[in-house]
């Protein structure tokens, strides 16, 4: 298998194969105004990386995998933390390290996302990888529990044959990096699969004004959830439309929604532990516009935190300044239309899987047809520029 | 105030008074299939009781306001408590009772729905009620935590001049009854505004099989909340193309969402409170159908609850049938779906109301011109019968 | 029943009636430095105040209830709310306000504890009490969630008569005043009963040193909850050896614990909300520590606040200084001894009530047998000083 | 190294290599009935396995450290879920699958204790086993979730050199067995310290009745948080009288308490997911009893469940029976008073360790001492038996 890893190790350092087009290039038309780069990069210092599997395995499984890691201050990740908050929307998944962000009200380290059965030892790595930086001082613990989070791709990939190895997560993490962030079939979303379209990583970003300041919301998710039925974008029914290579057959009755979604909500607004939590908690808003009612099988669960507040984690009194609660609706709504964007974007730059394992396969949504839709629905928006 | 009252209380004895059409009478589509009332009454057992309070205060100021009760067994729900659940979105809003609800798993007694400044009346009324029935055992405290649940009706009513009485309360309970349930300017809804138009209480209902076997869950909302711009209805935006007659000067720096909404979903589909919790937290998904954000000043509140476990709150050992968590979804869904038309309806039904406190008004949605932008958009619907 | 209530209110405005001992004074040892009036007063800005009423109802029915305010800002806590939180350690009580507290991390306005059938009309007074004064601007919804806490005096008190009106929780906040706290049978805890002995209101306060600073963590108890077996104090199993008048006679089947625990504690110290709501937790330790398994009767409820943050609600980017997680472990300490000797207190402070209703009636623990149990245990420690 | 674990791996198939006394033989008096064993395999169908690694690395590092599996139905585990629910007192700490249980509520599979940066290899193996076993059917995702919790043995092994492998993990699930559990320095709990006491894994029961049924209640800690100075014992306050060979120098200023505590319990009564959350609430009073105050860095996490209900997790509408909430008191007695026996039998069953890495140590507590301060006490209660 070594070869055909190291194969797949080309891909992970290189930058994003694909020249896709993105949400809002298509025409589809999304309120807010986005940042830059329309990225969770878009908020000063996050960098993301991704380590991407595709392949064989020596027993000739298909492998689609990888890792993504979201580096909230960057290299200096480590050793600064950011205020961060979770929320289950419906808790069908894993993200680890989430008993002590509730309680230090902090996420310490990078944000982790991978496959399902790779938690552990990209959870372990991400620990050994500290260590090996000399970062493991007595009172270490802090950096022990490593925010991992997962969506399960094993419609198309080899799950079961364990092949995200260490060295993986940590080429996510040295990896990172700012700037356009590869969408689609790359990092923890390779194998992913939304709305019974091909999908994976997507990201978007909305800036806002409060009190003349500036700042801005990225989102950055992993989308693997969804039936096609009820898929909607901005607001059109596409899923009752859209009809092709349908993962679940129509002859079939209708299948649980087994998918998931990992929502990662950045922003450089000042706020505090709790507000992020409000913060995380609009990540369901999003989703629910996608037209999502959260199935059973589905590990909806979202992360929110701020670059705003620098470290002191431990040390005399410090402070952190914060937006008043009465002024915080702007970042709400943002976060919300961030969360919408994202996963359009995580659907638009998906490819084709056609090899997968076991013969499965997924398909990309249609560019034509769903430009068609937005036409016939009286919801197109001429594209003005490419974010 | 006395006559004015007893005025007032006509009404809340009466049936609804409009003839009003509902959502799907004006062509909007929405998804599943609905109960024969498309009502929260289509959940065998569940009444609904309004007392309506529209008249003057003795200092000439605009009263529109009322209690809205929900009796989950009828006349039996006094002894006879459901399992239940609860769930903040945006928990800028009372719910009481809520402790004991997380604690036992049940909701004891009735739900009531009122004004912000009459929560607590509301609630030692429903004690006092059932300490006039004889109820009040030694053991009795289970019932003293009674349910109650508020938005805000400022902006069209006297709330500072605490209108609501123990006699209303015990008028709503006692007016409980089966059957299509008023909607719009009724109960605890007469004085509610949502999306900037007026706005109260409305209703729906899906029925899903699952296992074979036919469930019906039924939403009853008290909408208050949210601005203009953010309203979708069935996907279309049209909070960006009717802008007449809003709260909010077109002039005026962006207003906070400072409403609320409560919504009740009711099921008799056996489910545990652990399950009901997740049935609450898919009110969510429905609300944001509808462009919500859940802004900050907005008390997004929101109960679950099963009829289909019979009492034996203290006994021995009891049994409680429940759905398996995988076949849970077609009650995901249709919560969602519920809660997304019982707020379309809530706003098909209001009715204007131009002589609020201070000169301010508040005027229903054009139906017409609701009906154009459906068309306009593809999405209009043929209304096949009259729910 | 006007001129038995003015008797009350006699009571009501006066200052500590009895001269009572405290349980350090009896030589009861507890851990830690307590502030200089061993009060939650010793936090300063907090003022307490009691309404008490003891009498008899024109149907000459025992009233031994009341209403006890905690304003976390004196005078000043209409308008500048405090940081906060609540944890429920068994959820069966009410506490109103408490989304709010969730969702905003403020308290706002005055904290209320009275029996529970008159948690309404104490919520809605204080209410009006604020409408009165002229708070209430047209954003005025926040202070429109006022914090009402209960427990259950009706063993002793005709707690179906309702006899709490709007001008007791008036009284109650207009009392209120820093220094000394009356103990025992006052305000709230008038009617109150613990370990099966009469209880009520207690306070105590401990003094830490965090980076070289001073900070008070104060408690202030409304107890009532739990039976004689379980009673520890100081370590000592006190309800083993103490047998006398117990509410539930030794003959009968072991009764459930229906009483209930309210505890608030207050700090200077500067806490986000979210670090709050790990003092609040703290209190569970506190009470755990006298025996209490939290029984399924019981509602176990706590808030804490901090009033270092000044205001600024609503404003513009603010600034909150905090202590750093690592820093925090003497205020976890803290609160863990206020509520344990505050409990104590209540406990010690009591009086005997023998014209409960019903003929029922509540013995004050036997300070003298207290003090035995003590030194045959080894536990007696002398007292210094008074406090 | 291979050799050094062979020799180890000869420990973790043995049973309890001392015949240590337990708690109450040394005339510590506790509350309550225990079982038969007074171990959580009392309860019926639940097994424990320990994979313990003493040893030294092939760089020359001490290893103390393991696993402990606890199996909820023995070898059915892997096929039956339990109900079950879990609570974070202090969460600075990991415990996976979380999300998944608050969502479901169920534990499924095995609950797996380890050291802090092993959780991800033993959640990752335990996926693994369950694929070589077959279980990986199509809708598998519910098994990829495994419950694993951990504490830090840093003190005295080797952690960061990353030593319990995927093959202890296996070896431990494979090893469980009913009857008594070994106790003190084996499995999960070989290189935990707490109270700056050696300490590790504990165990203790308690049976009751409810409407004439018999149940038991029992715990299972991995107990590693705890300075000297607040522990107690049966009330007594040990830590303020054995003061030897402290972890943390008199002379040190007041260290951080840096240790956590996993808290096991289990049940053959009918409980609802939302009354074992009660359950695991209660834990944190046991913990309490011990003087705890559950400090910042200690990751207090408990996990309860019950085994009365059979199967059908996805099944056509099944039923569960359960205990009344007004019945439940005697088991949430019941769960206070096995945490807290339970962890004095981790200490009480530990061994000295004085190789730990870096020349680390720690030793038991004396039982001697312990014997003569509960006589010194009055607290002595002379053995009857041996459990």
């Amino acid at each position: 298998m070594r070869l055909k890893l190291s194969m797949a190790l080309a891909v992970l350092f290189g930058t994003a194969a694909h020249g896709a087009e993105r949400a809002r290039d298509l025409g589809i038309p999304f309120e807010g105004v986005p940042g830059a780069l329309n990225a969770i990069t878009d908020v000063k210092g996050v960098t993301v990386g991704h380590a991407t599997l595709h392949g064989k395995s020596e027993a000739g499984k298909a492998i689609h995998t990888g890792v993504t890691a979201i580096l909230p201050r960057g290299a200096a990740s480590g050793s600064t933390p950011v205020f961060g908050a979770w929320f289950a929307q419906n808790g069908n998944g894993e993200m680890t390290g989430t008993a002590w962000i509730d309680e230090s009200g902090y996420v310490e380290g990078p944000v982790m996302l991978t496959n399902t059965h790779s938690v552990g030892v990209v959870r372990d790595a991400v620990i050994a990888y500290r260590v090996g930086q000399g970062d493991a001082d007595a009172s270490g613990y802090w950096w022990s529990l490593p925010v991992v989070a997962e969506t399960w791709d094993g419609h198309l990939s080899d799950i079961n044959g364990f092949h995200v190895k260490p060295a993986h997560a940590i080429a996510a993490i040295e990896n990172a990096k700012g700037g356009a962030v590869p969408e689609g079939n790359v990092g923890g979303g390779s194998g992913m699969v939304c709305h019974e379209f091909k999908c994976g990583i997507g990201t978007a970003s909305r800036t806002v004004s409060v009190d003349k300041r500036a700042y801005t919301v990225g989102a950055l998710v992993q989308a693997n959830y969804g039936l096609r039925d009820s898929l909607r974008i901005a607001g059109v029914p596409v899923g009752q439309h859209l009809r092709n290579d349908r993962v679940y057959s129509e002859a079939m009755p209708k299948p649980a929604d087994t998918g998931s979604i990992i929502i990662v909500l950045a922003t450089d607004a000042p706020l505090l532990p709790h507000q992020l939590k409000r913060i995380a908690k609009r990540a369901t808003m999003g989703l629910a516009r996608m037209g999502s009612y959260a199935g059973n099988g589905s590990g909806d669960i979202f992360l929110a935190f701020s670059t705003a507040k620098p470290a002191d984690r431990d040390g005399a009194p410090s402070t952190a300044e914060f937006i008043g609660n009465e002024r915080i609706d702007p970042l709400f709504e943002a976060s919300v239309q961030a969360t919408e964007e994202a996963i359009v974007n995580a659907m638009v730059a998906a490819r084709d899987v056609l090899d997968g394992i076991d013969g499965n396969y997924a398909k990309a949504i249609d560019h034509r047809a769903l430009i068609d839709l937005m036409k016939h629905h009286q919801r197109y928006q001429k594209p003005t520029g490419t974010k």
